[in-house]
C-alpha cells in the first residue's frame, strides 16, 4: 500500500479494562453499513489486540453470547434503552451490560459510527467495564470540500495529487475506501469531490460520460454513509446543453437542470446534491441575467428537490477587480452585503456556505458577521482545512483552536448568548442541513496531508463538526493517541507542539488580524506588498506613520455588519481585541497596546519569538526520534527545517519593512536588515 | 499574406530626380545574392514607380546601357572606382555616371547591400542624378539573437509566437524570406534564430533531426548575406551524447563537440557559430567542473576554428541566488568581477557578448564596465530590441538614442578618447569579430512588432549597428519615410512621438537610474517592492529617509571597475550624471537635485508629467487619422490607450509608495494616494 491509514492505523494496547470477554460480535442488523462496522471492528481487533473477532447474526436478544453486539434502537432493543437515551438520525449508544457491549444505532450509519467511536475508546485505553455512551451529531452537515480537478491538480493541495480524479478520469481504487473509512470515523457524512472552480472537463461530471465511475465511488461513499455531492459549473445548460443562456428563470434552462438531476438520482437515488460557486473569481452566475442569488439557488434547489437533494450555494462573492487606491469599497462587507437581503428568500433545500471570516482563510480574521447575520436561511460555515495562508502543510498549524473561536462566537442574533456554533448546527432557528463544511487537506502522498501533523487538523474538524463542545486539547490528545501512542513522553511533545503551533505561526506572519502579506499567486511567504496594489481588496495601508484599516463608521463601515454589542466591541480602540487590532483600525506605530508596547515594538517582538518558537519546536520534536515511527520523525524533521527557514524569511522581511517605513528601532537592538 | 513588409512596403514616391533613365538593371556578377539585389530593385520600381525593370546580363563594361549597374569591384571596374573609394569585405559604392547609376560591390553581399541603400533613397526621395555613395560598415557582427522557443512560444517575446519554430519543429515558409530580406536591408549578416536559454529539443537543433529543415533556412540565410548561428546548450555531450561529463578539458567532450561541428560544416558550409549561455540563471556552464569561462569558450571555439566558425559567450553571469539582506554582494559587479581576470586568455574566434549595462536592460543604466575594460577580448555589445523592462511593445519606446548614449560612452580604455562604440567596432584594438547584437522584438504578428512603432527600433538597430554615427533622429526619419510616407504633417508627428518616448517612459517608472521597480516574473507593470526582497540581486533599499544604492568604495565599490574619470565621474554626487544618481548613491528624499528640487518633489513631479506626456502623445497621434492605413492608426490608437492606463497605474503606485514612506507632501498638493 502506499499510503499509511493515519488514525486508523491501530497499533497494540495492552492492560485496557474489560476486554477478556470481547471475543464476537453478534450482529442482529443487515446491511452494507453495518457489514462495514463488523470489518472495521475486527480489522481494529487485529491491530489493537491481535485477536480475531468472531462474527454471529442473530434475529433476536435472548440467548446473545459475550462480546460486542450491534443492533438498530428499534423493536426489543428500543424498549431496553429508551429510559437511558433518546438517539437522533446518525446517533448510536455504547453500553456495557455484563458480558456484552451494546452498540445500537437509530440508523445502520449510528451504528458505523458506534463501531468507530468503540474503536477509539479501546484504542485510547478506556476503561470499557461500564461504559455508557450516548452520542447524536450536533451538526446534521458534516462536509468536505475537496478543491480536486480532473487533471489529477488540487487547487491549494498540498499533498500530492488528487486521488479522486487524474487524467481527466475518475479513479476508483482501494484509496477510495480507505479515505471513506477515514471520514467516516470522524462523522464526515457529506463529500463534494471536484473543485469548486468548475471548468472543462469537471462540468461534465454530471453527465452520463462518467456515470458508471461515479456510480462506483458512490456506492463505495454509501457504504460508509456519505452523500456524494458535485459541485457544478452554473453554465452547464449552455456549455453541455448548447442553451444560449443560463439564466435560472429562463424555463429552457429549468427544464435542462431537472432533466439532468434526474438522470443523476436514477442512478444514484441516494445522491446529496450540488455545491455552487457563482458570480465567484469569474466563475458564471446569476449576475449575468440580472437574477438574485436566490434566483439561481432555487431553480437548482427545485430540480433536486423532489429527490431530497441538498443545494449549497457559496457566499464568497465579492469584487475581485477592486481598485487598490479606493478606500471606500471593504471586501470584508461583500459577503454580508450581498447576501443579508435575501435572508428568507431561498428554498428549505438550500443552504448557504459562508466562510469563517469575512475574508478569505487568513491565520486571525472575525467572524463573519453574515453567520448569525440571517435568520431564515440555512447556513453552513466553511472552513479551511488545506493550509492555504497558514503554512501550506510545511508549517505547523494545529487550527481545531481557530475554528472552536469562531464556533464559540457569540452573534446575539438569538438573544443574549447564541454562538455560531448554535446557528450553524440549526439549533438556533431549529433548522436541518445546516452544519460545517471543509476544504480538505489531502492528497496522494503517503500520509494523506503532507505533513504528518497536518492530519490532526484533518481529524479534527471532523470531531468538532460532530461534537462543537469537543475542546481542541482534547481533540489533539485523541489524534495523538489514535494515530500513535498514548505515552505521555509523546503525548505531551505533540501537544505542546500543536497547541502552540497557531499563535507561533500568527507571531512570524501578518501582525494583529491585518492578514495578506504572502506572495500573490502562490500565496507562501511572506510579501509585505505583495496583495497591497492589487485588485483584491485585501491592503493593510501601511505608510510612516502606521498601518491598518478602519472597519469602523468612519471607515468602511463593516462594524456595523455586526450586532450592537459586537459593533460596539469593535469600534472601540479600548474594547477591540487586540489580536484583531489592525483588522478594525487605523493605528500609529506609536500606539501603546496593553501590554505597554508601542504597535511597532511588538511587531518586531512577536516576529523574534515567533522564529524563537520554531526553533524550540525543532528541539522538541528532536526528542521524539526513536518514539514515532523512523519515517514520520524524519518526514516532519525536514519540515520543521523547511519552516524555520521560511520563519526567518518572514520575520526580516516584516521588521525590514516596517523598519524602514516608521524609522523606529528596535528596543532591544536585534538585527534588522 | 497574413503579414505586412515594415520599411520594405515601397509606396509610390512622386518627383524623384534623375529616374528618368532607369528602367533597366545591367548584371554583371552572377550569383544567389546578386540575383536577390536583382528581385529587391524590381519590387522596389514596382512598388515606388509603378515601374518593371528590365534585366541585362552582361561581362563587360563597353556599351552598357543606361539604368542601374551592378557589378564587383574588380578588374576593369575597380580600376575606374579605386581612387573614388576603399571597400571593406561587405562595403559598397553608389554612383551616378551620365545615365547609368552603378552599384558595386566587393563582394555580392556588398551588391545587395547597395542595392537596398539605393531603394532607400529612392523611396525617401533623394536626388538620383549626383549619387556617389562610399559605405562600408563599422562593424564587423551585426547580429540578432531570437529567444525564439521551438514550442513556438518566445522568451519576452511581446509580437504574438515564434516564425522560426512550432509544435518542436523548424518552420521554413515565406515568412523566413522577408525577414531575411528586412535583415538584409538594415544589414543585419548574423542571426541566432533559438533563445539563449536552451532545452528540450532546441538541445537537438544541432543534429541530424532538424538538418533537412535547418539546411533550408541557412539557404534562404545565405543568399542574403547573413550567417546561421545556434544557441548551443553546453551540456549537449551529456544530454545528447550520454557523457558523463560537458567538462571542457575532458578529451571525451572535446571530441563530442569536434564531430557536431564537423557535421554541421558538412552540411552548411558557411555555418556561422554558436552562441553560449552558461553558468547564468541555472543554464550548465564549466564552473560545473571547476573550469574557466575562458576553458568553456576556447573548448567550443577549437571545434568551430577549422571551419572558420565564431563563438559566442555571453558574459551575463551573476549570482540569481542572493539573499535580499546582503548588502555587500552587487549584481552590477558581475560581468566585470566574472570576466576582467580572462582577458587575453580567448581564443581569436571568441567573442564576448556584453550587455550595454551592468544589470540587465533597463531603462536607465550605466554603460557596462566591461565594455572598454578588456583590451585583448574581441567584445560585442549585446542590447535588446524587446522591450523587455520598456513597455513590452504596448508602450512607445524608441531605443536608439539609449543605445547611442552608450555607444558614445568614453571608456578611456585606449586613451583620452575611445568610445564603446570604437571598441566593439574593433578600432580601438584592431579586432575582427567585433560589433553589436540585439534581442529580436520580432514575432508573428502582422506587422512583426506588436506595436507599430516597435519596428523603429528594429530598423535603427541595423542602421546603427552599420553606422553607429547614424543620429536617432535621423534614422526615424528614413524608417517614417521608409515605412509611410515623407510628408512633413505625418513625419513630424511620428518623430515627436517616438524621440520623446524613452524620456517619457522613464518619468513615470522607477526614477533616477535605480530600475527594477517592474512585478516579477512578467516585467511589466508597476511594483515597487516587486523585487527588493527577492533573490536577484536588484534592490532599491528605499525607506523612510531616501532610497539608491552606494556603489562608491564606501558601498558597493562598483565605480572603481571603471576607468579613473569615470570612476571619479560617477562617485562624486557633484559629477555623477543626475540620471543616475540612485543606480551610484543613496541619496536622502530632501536632497536637493541639481534643478532646485528635492528628490522626493522630482519623484512626485516626473510620474504627473510622465503621464501628462503620453495623454498628449494619444492627442498627436490623433492627428494622423487619415494620413497612415487605417489599420496602423488603429493598432497605435489603441496601445496608446494601454499605455496611458498603465502610465497612470506607474504613476499612482510609485507616488503613493513614496509618499507613505517618506511622509512628504506633494509641493503643488496633487493627489497622491
Amino acid at each position: 500500500m502506499d499510503y499509511n491509514e493515519c488514525w486508523l492505523t491501530y497499533h497494540p494496547m495492552e492492560g485496557v479494562k474489560g476486554v477478556e470477554p470481547l471475543d464476537r460480535v453478534t450482529v442482529m442488523v443487515e446491511g452494507a453499513i453495518v457489514d462495514r462496522a463488523v470489518e472495521e471492528l475486527q480489522r481494529g481487533f487485529r491491530g489493537i489486540l491481535g485477536r480475531e473477532l468472531e462474527v454471529e447474526r442473530k434475529q433476536n436478544l435472548s440467548g446473545v453470547p459475550s462480546g460486542i453486539v450491534l443492533a438498530l434502537f428499534e423493536g426489543e432493543m428500543a424498549s431496553r434503552l429508551s429510559s437511558l437515551c433518546s438517539l437522533t438520525q446518525e446517533g448510536f449508544v455504547i453500553l456495557t451490560l455484563d458480558n456484552q457491549i451494546y452498540i445500537v444505532g437509530l440508523t445502520q450509519v449510528g451504528v458505523l459510527y458506534g463501531a468507530f467511536d468503540f474503536l477509539r475508546r479501546l484504542q485510547l485505553g478506556n476503561d470499557l467495564r461500564n461504559l455508557y455512551v450516548v452520542e447524536n451529531p450536533m451538526m446534521d452537515m458534516r462536509m468536505m470540500n475537496h478543491w480536486d480537478n480532473m487533471d489529477g491538480s488540487i487547487e491549494r493541495g498540498y499533498a500530492g495529487q488528487s486521488f479522486f480524479f487524474g487524467d481527466d478520469r475518475i479513479l476508483v481504487q482501494e484509496r477510495t475506501k480507505d479515505y471513506a473509512r477515514l471520514m467516516a470515523s470522524i462523522g464526515v457524512n457529506a463529500v463534494v469531490i471536484n473543485n469548486v472552480n468548475v471548468k472543462n472537463k469537471a462540468t461534465w461530471l454530471i453527465t452520463d460520460l462518467y456515470m458508471e465511475d461515479l456510480v462506483k465511488v458512490y456506492e463505495i461513499f454509501e457504504s460508509y454513509g456519505i452523500s456524494l455531492y458535485l459541485s457544478v459549473n452554473f453554465a452547464s445548460p449552455m456549455e453541455l446543453g448548447g442553451l444560449s443562456v443560463a439564466d435560472p428563470l429562463d424555463e429552457g434552462v429549468r427544464g435542462w437542470w431537472r432533466d439532468a438531476v434526474k438522470k443523476l438520482y436514477v442512478y444514484m437515488p441516494n445522491f446529496g446534491g450540488f455545491l455552487v460557486k457563482a458570480d465567484s473569481e469569474f466563475r458564471p452566475g446569476p449576475f449575468t441575467y440580472d437574477r438574485t442569488h436566490a434566483d439561481g439557488a432555487n431553480m437548482l434547489a427545485g430540480a433536486l428537490a423532489p429527490f431530497g437533494g441538498v443545494l449549497i450555494w457559496r457566499c464568497f462573492v465579492y469584487n475581485c477587480m477592486q481598485d487598490w487606491r479606493d478606500v471606500k469599497t471593504d471586501r470584508a462587507r461583500a459577503a454580508f452585503d450581498n447576501f443579508i437581503g435575501l435572508d428568507g428568500k431561498f428554498d428549505e433545500n438550500v443552504v448557504l456556505q459562508i466562510k469563517n471570516g469575512p475574508m478569505d482563510f487568513q491565520v486571525r480574521e472575525p467572524v463573519s458577521p453574515l453567520l448569525g447575520g440571517m435568520r431564515d436561511t440555512n447556513q453552513i460555515m466553511e472552513v479551511q482545512i488545506a493550509q492555504e495562508y497558514t503554512g501550506q502543510q510545511k508549517h505547523v498549524c494545529y487550527l481545531v483552536p481557530m475554528w472552536k473561536e469562531a464556533l464559540d462566537f457569540n452573534t446575539y442574533v438569538g438573544g443574549k448568548n447564541t454562538t455560531v456554533g448554535e446557528v450553524v448546527s440549526g439549533q438556533t432557528f431549529d433548522q436541518v442541513n445546516c452544519g460545517l463544511a471543509a476544504v480538505s487537506n489531502t492528497g496522494d502522498d503517503y500520509n494523506w496531508t503532507g505533513h504528518d501533523l497536518a492530519a490532526a487538523n484533518l481529524y479534527g474538524y471532523g470531531r468538532l463538526a460532530w461534537n462543537p463542545s469537543l475542546s481542541a486539547e482534547g481533540i489533539a490528545r485523541e489524534w495523538i493517541g489514535m494515530t500513535y501512542t498514548g505515552k505521555a513522553e509523546v503525548v505531551n511533545v505533540m501537544l505542546d507542539i500543536l497547541m502552540e503551533s497557531r499563535n507561533t505561526y500568527e507571531k512570524y506572519t501578518s501582525p494583529l488580524g491585518i492578514g495578506w502579506m504572502v506572495n500573490p499567486g502562490s500565496h507562501y511567504g511572506p510579501n509585505v506588498d505583495g496583495y497591497e496594489y492589487d485588485n483584491w481588496g485585501t491592503y493593510h495601508r501601511a505608510d510612516h506613520l502606521g498601518l491598518g484599516v478602519d472597519r469602523t463608521p468612519n471607515g468602511t463601515g463593516y462594524t456595523r455588519q455586526y450586532r450592537g454589542p459586537n459593533a460596539s466591541m469593535y469600534e472601540s480602540l479600548e474594547t477591540c481585541p487586540e489580536e484583531l487590532l489592525l483588522f478594525f483600525h487605523r493605528v500609529r506605530y506609536d500606539y501603546v497596546l496593553r501590554t505597554g508596547k508601542t504597535l511597532i515594538q511588538h511587531i518586531y517582538d512577536t516576529h523574534f519569538e515567533g522564529v524563537d518558537l520554531v526553533k524550540r519546536m525543532v528541539g522538541k520534536w528532536e526528542k521524539l526520534e526513536g518514539l514515532v515511527p523512523d519515517d514520520v520523525f524524519e518526514r516532519v524533521a525536514e519540515r520543521l527545517d523547511m519552516q524555520v527557514e521560511s520563519a526567518i524569511e518572514w520575520r526580516d522581511r516584516v521588521n525590514t519593512y516596517f523598519h524602514r517605513m516608521s524609522g523606529i528601532g528596535d528596543e532591544l537592538g536585534r538585527r534588522i536588515f
